[in-house]
């Protein structure tokens, strides 16, 4: 296997780093969160395990940045209407959050980010700064076009879009709907008051 | 102490399933979920771990049912708005997710009831029933008021609103400020759409 055949010991290596990343992937799929190891991921990946802690702080943080590495490439979408690129951004978080090794992982993800304060301590400056700063872009948007005001509450609305995408979908476990996106978009956008 | 005084093997012995309750309450403060164990419990409590198993399937619907029983008897709030009944709830709920117990135990929770498939699939059916039902009123005194259409989603907006508070308080760990009730009701309910 390409993976196993990795080279061994040098941090630097872009591949190892890769191969790293893939094996953690595979085993959250194949195993569960829970029965994944820093052990079994070095073992798949064909590195020693001092090579996997060099650059992670442990098994939260390596599954993160390996199931949701997209997030940070995913430019802000620019559909012209803030419940367009709300829905946008709602489908891209609903197609993380779904995908297996994402499925697998979140909860117990979750869990070890809450209970580790070094960890939770960088949710909010480090793993969200994507999202938020795509999020914030939309509003800059949705602001110039009079849709909503300066002071919308960006790291409330962002926290209330991924909780609701991850309560609905990770912890319920329903199969997100075609409109479930639109819907929250709605909820989040336009509100349940009528006018 | 009375906890371990609670009459031994009388599973309808309504002291010992207090004490139960009690001692799993004290032990998730005291040593986080992740380190209660059932025969921890059981010990505290006075009784035998058969006496905790023929009750609860484990761990998980223990320690809910301990952090999380008043739940069940808050009425829903009638304060002539929605966007007054919608804070009423989020106060409710914040004060239950910031509760001592129940923040050192959700995380962990909520990993163990997405991990398992047969509490999985009673999240919805069971454990949210009480929630939802209060949010039910809540909305049918909306729609004779004509603050709302019949076809709110009301089980997306209960994932919403949970969702947001346990992202924001739970796993982000935000000290709950007194108006972070009154913004996500007024992100649910009015949107942060301008019109």
């Amino acid at each position: 296997m390409m993976l196993s055949s990795a080279p061994r010991g040098r941090p630097r290596d872009n591949r190892a780093h890769q191969a790293i990343l893939t094996a953690a992937t595979e085993l959250v799929t194949e195993l569960g969160y829970a029965a994944t190891s820093i052990g079994a991921v070095a073992a798949r990946a064909g590195v020693g395990k001092d090579t996997i802690y060099r650059r992670w702080s442990g098994k939260a943080e390596l599954v993160y940045e390996a199931v949701f590495t997209e997030t940070e490439a995913t430019p802000a979408p620019d559909t012209g209407t803030l419940a367009g690129d709300l829905t946008a951004l709602l489908e891209a978080l609903i197609q993380e959050f779904t995908a297996p090794a994402a499925a697998a992982a979140l909860p117990g993800l979750l869990a070890d980010f809450a209970a580790n304060p070094g960890l939770r301590a960088r949710i909010r400056s480090e793993f969200l700064a994507p999202a938020k700063s795509g999020l914030v872009t939309v509003f800059e948007r949705a602001v110039q076009r009079g849709e909503t005001d300066p002071n919308v509450p960006v790291d409330l609305v962002l926290d209330t879009l991924a909780g609701a995408v991850f309560f609905h979908v990770g912890l319920v476990g329903e199969q997100p709907g075609p409109q479930l996106a639109a819907q929250l978009a709605a909820v989040a956008g336009r509100g349940i008051e009528t006018r």
